[in-house]
């Protein structure tokens, strides 16, 4: 079964971010990938501060992006940007530790004057990090976000159909990753 | 005597970028600054990865910048972009954070060909910021950077000239804003 | 008196990015400045598109900018970025053809979401032909602007006031330039 | 047999631009592509920058594209970023317009500095348009292509390897796109 690496940057407990990253996670699943997920934030904050790279849970983390097939990044928006959170993560992977990976962008923020920051600000370091394929990403505004009780939730309808087309997008470029191709 | 703030995104201890801040430091004291430093690795690790804003060594950094009449940003160059470890940093300060402030962008780096992060990736982080003027920046090569025993740095002759006019031009932009406009 | 002059790249004729700039334009020189225009549409296609940099009507306008203590460079947003027109001219520029220049970058666009293509797609541009100052610039919805049958525009009062404080920022940062230091 | 446009933005006649996508094309030919060529600068000038999008050449230019199954878009790098001229034409594309479509962005330059202008300054006007796959492109330093008295060219044999890869790459990512997945 391929694997898909989810991975979530944002520092706040129990974000928005990390539900919706969640709720992908469950999509994915449901389509015959396994899925592994990272939340950058559980990681011990000093060995990434501190570029530690042969502490035992970043190695972990690492190993699981290498064997993924495709990843997932998650971020809220901050400063216009992604978050120093998953940049830290990022930025200890090997030079092309996202080589002939399929690499689905995620983003979350509180206003849409930030959408760009996907496409200009995070798209080129995915591609410095060598991805086969960063398909179309999805921004969400956070107030289309709701809770339930059980940690799950709801999109507004809108974005909930996009979402679809994206992921859609996303397992349809993972399966044809998988394809041999007549030589 | 203004203020001005030098922060150090680095991961790693007695880096290159370190070395050439503090330079630069020494460089604008004689030149009736003062100058107050911060190194984000030094900062608690997980404070910064759970965006707790309420540690005292947090909050004091968060001061100093507050309070500066200028600001220096250094960071080496991973992934084609700024660190995660400074850009943590910064997403912490409020939504304005620099604003009515100078800011001077510097980068380091091992390629040529990761000079535009400064301009395509780093600046419209610090715009939106609400800094009041960030001056041209520098892109100095590792290479260029030769440590002495004392610790202190001489740089390639080129690259050091070059480094003077940055300087120079970041000077005369802080001493400008504080001239009063005759009305 | 001070030379501003004001380059707008919209390729439709009596575009509300044109009326806009046209409206700063009577403003700066209500504050004692002389406001030349240029609109990149009026000029020769085939000179802009085959680099003809000897055209007449090309030299003219590179001799207004050349002359410039300040520049204002409105664009309509096409594609997530500055218009094909507005670049075509910047391109036949010389290399530093914004040295020692303050520069007010604006933008008018029918989405929200196309806010960010000033700092992340425009202002690299504007800082690698060597612009001194950068200032704040201004996004303006399609919306907010309603035309007036003499050919003036009136914009939502809200942006207004932020073009106002734009404005304000842009000629104080172009009168300090032009205020001697002392030494 | 699928459809390769290959869009040549220089403005200069007979650029190293023109000449390497031309190269390329012969390639892809060879590899069983139809290629067609669009050389912007060919185009009515006047047309281009007035948006003039019923004119006849402007119309069989778009239904090219159309057609493509996918597109090759090749650009000097200008003040560190493409050409107005290029853009200019993208400018007139459908808001999709490279939807559904594979697209290889290739670039020349005179210096290595400006390489990130493919990934932060191009891409994402690339995305904005709608494109399926925009694979990983390349950067050609002027000075690696050396032309032939018979207009064709030779690649220093470094970047001749990397072009290679990066041809297969974009061959593969055609080919996947038109292989029918197992629903």
């Amino acid at each position: 079964m391929p694997l898909i690496v989810s991975i979530t940057g944002s520092p706040t407990a129990n974000s928005r971010t990390l539900a919706l990253a969640a709720q992908i996670g469950r999509e994915l699943r449901q389509r015959d990938f396994e899925v592994q997920s990272i939340n950058v934030r559980d990681l011990p904050g000093d060995d990434l501060l501190h570029a530690n790279v042969e502490s035992a849970p970043l190695r972990e983390a690492f190993s699981l992006v290498e064997r993924a097939d495709a990843v997932v990044l998650s971020t809220p928006l901050y400063k216009a940007s992604y978050t120093g959170v998953l940049k830290s993560f990022l930025d200890l992977l090997p030079q092309f530790g996202l080589a002939g990976k399929v690499v689905l962008p995620l983003a979350t923020g509180g206003t849409l004057s930030h959408v760009l920051a996907l496409d200009y600000g995070f798209r080129p370091v995915l591609q410095s990090l060598g991805a086969q394929h960063v398909v179309g990403g999805l921004f969400v505004l956070d107030k289309l976000i709701e809770r339930q009780t059980d940690g799950s939730i709801v999109l507004e309808a809108e974005i909930q159909k996009r979402l679809d087309l994206v992921i859609e997008d996303f397992v349809q470029s993972v399966r044809r990753r998988l394809v041999a191709l007549p030589s």
